[in-house]
């Protein structure tokens, strides 16, 4: 598979003499498999300078004339304004395409006919689809650096590394944390990809769901392999006192078949005041949001929840990508 | 009510020092209440000014990196694209949010958590949504000022701010002025909120209207107490002569139960070339547009009609606001 | 017809004086029809020296400050997109409306009142109207130039000056060219423009085409007129090798009443790496895109596919034609 082979995920955009100077400048961003621990640090390192320059001066002219098509074939507000932003405040241009349902792509026109003719107007690409190996797809034809927004159930590289970097902020150093993981842990693809990447430090992780939507097995056992201390719990309550970072997840009526179980397990899933008040002092409370009632609005202005911090990370992470595959940073 | 009480309106967004020099810096605009006359005429001198700027050199850099939310929970291609080009003439930069229905918020996501995420891309938030209230709501969550782009049958400060404006450029002064207010005075929002504006002023107001469609009670009471002079009448023809401005609306047949009702009064409403010949040399007449059929096209050039100024005003308006709560004015 | 009349297209926005110092100024860009050779001439120099601007330095600020308002009353992502684009990377703003039939306009809004409130607070309009000769109704009313992206059936101006200019990139001299057209020649709104566009040139022509989808023989009647050498054929096999350029277009089985036909037919018009062994060296293979079968993407390496560069060469015209009615070209 491409994934596993580092080097064909990064298409040849320059001679290799640029490459060498600016080892990211054209390259994509498809999957979280493609950073090493360097990568991350490099990243981190990138975006927590561009969060200094936003709260110093707001924006810079770093990607000035520079321009991002913003390809989505499905919507995502989230992203598609995080990473409009991204580029905005590093005084670049955005292309906004969000109908490409309406358009050539529902007369028949493939992905790659898409970006090969999107690329002549811009400098990168966004893309968010709704199937799997979407990104790698396009970046297999495109000239231009393509940065995954998210392929269906697959990967969404960019949710993954502003999950890690908000712990990085917000803790300030990731070996000896210990994680707990909280929600539907079978479906939710953002604890798969945070798992996976906190499995590069050394930290322990708790796990806690109701029975039918526990971690799947081969994250655990891929964890195992690495010597990933992790422990599955049913309730929150034991493993909160000892929590550094809880990350919590939606769990979602409709993944229970008898309605009953749902209710039955439904208020163990829900963090209140009244939860926090054993955890630690210093913790930090993440959600990937949207949130529909998992977290008591009550606890918005506690210290440690960082659910709304953890979208203005992502827009430095965002912008810490960009810069680097335009070769700016 | 919150709306009653000056202060609690404006979110705390800086130190007091700060807000001292910069009066207007992070505050909220949600209702045309918030407003004193001395208020209005800031406004209005900003807006002036921005007029000037525009006509002589189109945009400059005033609020360059910073960057608006505008967050549309339903479609206003109007007001959508006048705070666009506000923020545009000002050197800055837009996030366009137009397809809230699609996305997070479909998935129940709250008001105040999708205006949390989004004031961390932001500097301003821009909301239109259909709840009365929305605005209001929004800016007891959010940090970053929020500026109601309309919120149902609620308010809609920037139009009547706009409306007041227009009769400030096109005619110097508003006190002494005879104002009419022709159409559906019941359901008219916009009629509402000048008539509150005006009685600010030492003005005569009209109503002329269909008599099932007469301007509401408590809102000519409210302009009694203040000792505005107030004349009702169902045909133009009396009024017209000594009018000043001519603020006409749409009369819509729904409103009508007896289609023959509304056959009958219809032509009263629809103002022609041959209307207008009674009409004062230096009078204004305006329409808060989209008309259909109540002016006729063949008054587009007349020197009188400003319907088409008065959106050029809008945009100045709006420049004004987004540069007094962003503190660059 | 105004379109006959060459001085009508062109609305009177600057005193004479200024008009003659930069003759495009403030003129609408409406139809092939308004352009002389030599107009095509200098807007394809212009377009040059925009593609020479953007292959050394990416952007430039001649038109900072400029809004461009792109009304899409239907969706065309590709022309949308290379509109944006072109303004972008000339260091202008655009106000993206793409959602006309939910707003003023659903409410039965005329076109002439939309494009005289959207010109407050832009510069230059772009339309793309479904229906024939609605640019020109715009053009009519509007006191901003209006570039028309596309009418319906009638005109799509901007796509046929790129086609043109694809070919002088290509080909560096059009007098002398062998221009062959495939697929749907009855229908295909480019085809028609092109060959317009190139009888002011001395070319020969070709059409390839199924038997029911032959070139109008109003368009053959014109191009006899003016002397230019036409050849008629239901098979590529013939012309291929004398060709200089191949420009094909869709054939879509739903023009076919008997599908047995379709079948029977299509072969012919599938351009594959096999097909093109016969064709000449130095040739150029252009399509309008998109496509759906007719090339096949084995040849999108091959150094004679200008498709995608076509794509490219549109935004250096749309640059042109934007800095021109502006006044900075």
């Amino acid at each position: 598979m491409i994934l596993s082979d580092r080097n064909s995920m990064f298409s040849p955009h320059l001679p290799l003499g640029d490459q060498q100077s600016a080892p990211w400048y054209g390259k994509d961003i498809i999957s979280v498999k493609q950073f090493t621990k360097e990568d991350l640090e490099y990243v981190f390192e990138v975006a927590h300078e561009m969060r200094v320059m936003v709260e110093r001066i707001g924006t810079f002219d770093l990607l000035k004339g520079k321009i991002l098509a913003n390809l989505f074939y499905e919507p995502s507000t989230r992203t598609a304004s995080s990473f409009t932003a991204a580029m905005e405040r590093l005084g670049g241009s955005v292309i906004p395409i969000n109908e490409v349902k309406y358009s050539s792509v529902a007369k028949g026109e493939s992905l790659p006919d898409t970006v090969r003719s999107l690329e002549c107007y811009s400098d990168v690409i966004v893309l968010r689809h709704p199937e799997v190996g979407a990104s790698e797809l396009a970046a297999k034809y495109a000239s231009k650096p393509i940065i995954n927004g998210g392929d269906g159930v697959g990967e969404h590289p960019t949710q993954a590394l502003l999950d890690l970097f908000t712990i990085f902020e917000e803790q300030e150093e990731v070996n000896g944390l210990t994680v707990t993981m909280l929600g539907d842990l079978k479906n939710g693809r953002t604890v798969h990809s945070l798992s996976r990447l906190l499995s590069l430090y050394e930290v322990r992780l708790n796990y806690v769901s109701p029975d039918i939507l526990r971690m799947p097995p081969e994250i655990v056992g891929e964890l195992d392999e690495k010597g990933i201390p992790q422990r599955e719990f049913t309730s929150l309550e034991e493993p909160l006192p000892d929590t550094d970072v809880l990350y919590a997840t939606r769990v979602q009526k409709e993944r229970f078949e008898d309605p009953d179980e749902y209710e039955k397990v439904k208020g163990s899933y829900i963090i209140s005041p009244q939860t926090m008040r054993v955890a630690k002092e210093d913790m930090t409370l993440m959600h990937p949001l949207p949130r529909v009632g998992e977290i008591s609005m009550e606890l918005d202005d506690d210290p440690r929840a960082a659910y709304f911090r953890q979208m203005e990370y992502g827009m430095y992470v965002r912008m810490a990508l960009l810069a680097m595959v335009l070769g700016k940073a």
